[in-house]
C-alpha cells in the first residue's frame, strides 16, 4: 500500500493576489508519490476541488490497520502504482490550496498583520478568520507554480483536476502556457452559471447568518457555525448527485426504523408494516434521503472551516478566464499551448457536458489538440471521483500516451 | 377590473386527518368570481401551491389605485372575465388551505385544545405553533369538499391547480371521483422525487435550526426565524427557475453599482469600468443573482409563517397516491372518472415533463380521457404562472370545451 507523507514548504516572499492584496508569508502543504525522473519531465500536479486536500493518494501510516485504511486519499482509485495515473512512472504532486483548512495557510492560521486592537476581546494570537484575503483560482495557480519552482520542476507533464480542480488545470495553461504539456480537465466548466453562483450564495448565506459565525471571527468566541455549515453541505450534496442516482439510492424510502435496522421485520411482520408507514412529522426524519443529508451535514460541520468554505466558493464564482475578453472563450484560450483531455458526465447537472463542450469548441477554434469524452454515467457530478471503467480507462490511455511522449523524448 | 371579496366559512365539526389526529373546529377562507348557474354545473375550484392563497384573481378594492393594483391575485392572468378560465361563464372558487398563514386556520391561530401548562412562559391565548397537526393533500381535499357542500356544489365542472395545486386536483379525482368532471393538472407530479424531498428538507432544516425558531413556538418569544425563512426561500427560488432563464436574466452580471444604477456610466466611462470589476468579497453581494435571491428571501421572511412552511413542504413530501398500491400509479388512478388536461414545461426541472408523462400513461392505461401538452418554455417551474400564448390558449380551448359540455347538457 502506498504510504503518503505530507510535507510543508514555507514561502517567505509575499504573494501578490488578484485582488491587489497580498499574503505576507505562507506555507503550502503537499504530498508527492512516485519518483521524479532525471530530466524532471514526468511530474503531474493534481489540483483539488472544494473540500479536498493535498492528500490525493495512498494512506497515512498507522499501527492500527483500520485507522490507516480510513486515511485513504481522495483520488486513490485514480492515482497510485499501476493505477490510471501510474506512480510507477509519474511523479505526482498533490497540493493544498491557500485558504484551505487542511494544512496550507488559511483562515485558521495566525495573521502576521493582525492588529491586536481589532479584536480586543481576546489576548491570544490573532488568526486570520474573515480577514484572510479573497483568493482566486489564478492566485492558487501562482502559488502552485512557486512550489514547482522549489521542487525544481520547470515543466509539468500534466496538470489534472476535477470540478474546481479542472478550473485550476485550465488556468495553468493560460497563466503558464510554457510550463504545461497536458491538461486533464474533468467535470469542469469555464466559469459558473448563474444557478451555480446561486447555490454557492445560499450556502454562504446559511453560514454567514448563523449567529455562531460572528462575522467570521467565531474562533475567538469558542464556537463554530455548525448550523450554517450543515445547510451548506446539504445543498452541496444535492448538487453533486443526479436526480436519477438519488432516486435509485433513496427514492421515497422511509427511514429505517429500529425494528427494520435490527432485521426483525421478517420475524414480526406487523411491526415491520407499522414501520413502513408515515409518522407525520415536520421536524423529524421521515425519509432516508433526509437521514443521509443530515448525516453528511453533521460530518462536514465537524471538520470543515466556515471561512474556508466562503473563500473556496468565491474562488469558484470568480473564475472566468473569458471575462477580460468580453466573454469570448476562444480568445481567452488562444494563449494555451498544452494538449487537452476533457471528460464530462451526462448526468452532471452542476457542470454539465455542455460546459465542457464550450471549452472543447474554444480549444478547437484555436487548433489545439483536444481529446473529449462524455461518459454516460448515472452518478452526477460525483462521477469524477468514482470508478467507471469507461472513464478510468480513458484516463489510463491518455497518461499512457503522455508516458510514450516522455520516453520518446528521452530516447531521442 | 374584477374586485375580489374574501369570505370565511366556519366548520364546527372536527376534521379527521390522515395522520389520525383531528382539528376540532376550523375556518376556511375563500373567494369566488363569476356566478354559479342555476343547475350549479359551472363551478371550478382552483387549488393553490406552496406560498399562494385563496386570492386567485382580481384585486382588493382600495381608494388608492396603486395599492389596489398591487393586490392582484396570483393567477389573475389565467382567471377572470374574458380570460382563459372565463368568469363570465364559470363560477371560480379559490380556497386557502388548512395550515396556511393567509386566513384559513393555521399555526398562527388559537389552539382550542392548548394546555396552558405546556408553555408556562406566556399568559396569552395559546396559538397552535408547532402543535398544528400535520395536514396532507388528502386532508386539504376533504376540507375543500366540505366547503363545496356548504356552497351547495355537488359536482365541480373542473378542479385546477399548478404544482402542489395540481396534486390536489389529481387527489380530488381519486377521493371524490363522482364530484369531478375535469381535472386540470399543471406542472405537477404524482409524488416527489428524492431530490425534491431533499430540497424541502434543507429548507426545513434552515428554519428549524434557526435559533429564533424555538421549536416552533417563536410567537411567544416575540421573534421570527427570518434567517431560516430567507434560506428556505432562496433555495425555493433556485428550483423554480431554469438554469437557462437564470443565465438570461442574471448571467454573471455584477451587482449594479451606485454609478450604474444612477445611469452615470456613459457620462463617466472610467467609473463605469471600475464598477464592472470584482470587489473581492465573500460576504457582500457581488453578482446580480445574489442580490435577487437575497431580496426574494427578505421579502418572504416578512410575510410567511415558518410553521406553515414546514407543514406545506411536508404535504408535498407525503403526497403519493400510488403508495398504497405498491407504487403502481395505474392501479392508483383506476378510480378516477374525470377527464384530464395535463400541462408540463420542458425546462421545469422541479416537476419535469417526465413526471406528467407518468400520470398521462397511468390515465391512458385506465382508458381515461386525457389531453396533454408539453410546452417548450424557458422559464422552468415558474412557467405555470406566466403568460405564454401556447399554454394559455390550450387552457382557454379546454375550458371552452367544458363550457360546451355544460351548455349542451342544459339544452338537452
Amino acid at each position: 500500500m502506498l504510504i503518503a507523507h505530507p510535507q510543508t514548504q514555507h514561502f517567505a516572499e509575499p504573494l501578490l493576489l488578484q485582488s491587489g492584496k497580498s499574503i505576507r508569508a505562507y506555507d503550502l502543504t503537499y504530498e508527492t508519490y512516485g519518483t521524479l525522473n532525471a530530466d524532471k519531465s514526468n511530474a503531474v500536479l493534481v489540483c483539488h476541488a472544494l473540500n479536498a486536500s493535498h492528500h490525493v493518494a495512498g494512506v497515512y501510516e498507522n499501527a492500527d490497520p483500520e485507522v490507516q485504511e480510513k486515511s485513504v486519499g481522495w483520488w486513490d482509485n485514480m492515482i497510485g502504482p499501476g493505477k490510471p495515473v501510474d506512480t510507477d512512472h509519474f511523479f505526482v504532486i498533490g497540493v493544498n490550496n491557500l485558504g484551505s483548512c487542511f494544512g496550507s495557510t488559511g483562515p485558521m492560521h495566525v495573521n502576521p498583520d493582525a492588529n491586536p486592537n481589532t479584536h480586543p476581546d481576546t489576548n491570544t494570537q490573532q488568526v486570520y478568520g474573515a480577514d484572510f484575503p479573497v483568493v482566486t483560482v489564478e492566485d492558487w495557480v501562482n502559488a502552485q507554480a512557486l512550489l514547482m519552482d522549489k521542487l525544481g520542476i520547470t515543466t509539468l507533464a500534466a496538470l489534472m483536476g476535477g470540478s474546481l480542480g479542472g478550473m485550476q488545470a485550465l488556468s495553468w495553461t493560460l497563466q503558464y502556457p510554457e510550463r504545461v504539456r497536458h491538461a486533464v480537465v474533468i467535470a469542469s466548466a469555464p466559469n459558473l452559471t448563474a444557478e451555480n453562483i446561486a447555490f454557492n450564495e445560499v450556502a454562504r448565506r446559511a453560514i454567514v447568518t448563523d449567529p455562531d459565525f460572528h462575522a467570521g471571527n467565531f474562533y475567538t468566541h469558542g464556537v463554530i457555525p455548525k448550523r450554517g455549515l450543515r445547510i451548506a453541505r446539504m445543498i452541496g450534496h444535492i448538487t453533486y448527485l443526479s436526480d436519477d442516482v438519488m432516486n435509485a439510492k433513496f427514492g421515497r424510502q422511509l427511514k429505517l426504523s429500529l425494528v427494520q435496522s435490527l432485521g426483525l421485520s421478517s420475524a414480526n411482520p406487523e411491526a415491520a408494516s407499522q414501520a413502513d408507514s408515515y409518522s407525520y412529522t415536520t421536524q423529524d426524519v421521515e425519509f432516508q434521503i433526509e437521514s443521509y443529508l443530515r448525516h453528511q451535514g453533521d460530518k462536514f460541520a465537524e471538520y470543515f472551516d466556515a471561512n474556508t468554505y466562503l473563500l473556496i466558493t468565491r474562488a469558484l464564482d470568480y473564475f472566468d478566464p473569458a471575462r477580460k475578453f468580453g466573454g469570448n472563450l476562444t480568445q481567452a484560450l488562444k494563449i494555451a499551448k498544452a494538449k487537452f483531455l476533457l471528460v464530462s458526465f451526462t448526468t452532471d447537472w452542476r457542470f454539465s457536458p455542455s460546459r465542457s463542450r464550450e471549452m472543447v469548441k474554444a480549444l478547437l477554434d484555436n487548433n489545439r489538440d483536444v481529446c473529449y469524452a462524455e461518459i454516460d454515467a448515472p452518478h452526477g457530478h460525483d462521477a469524477f471521483l468514482l470508478d467507471d471503467r469507461r472513464y478510468t480507462s480513458i484516463v489510463r490511455s491518455y497518461f499512457g500516451s503522455i508516458l510514450k511522449e516522455i520516453t520518446l523524448k528521452v530516447a531521442s
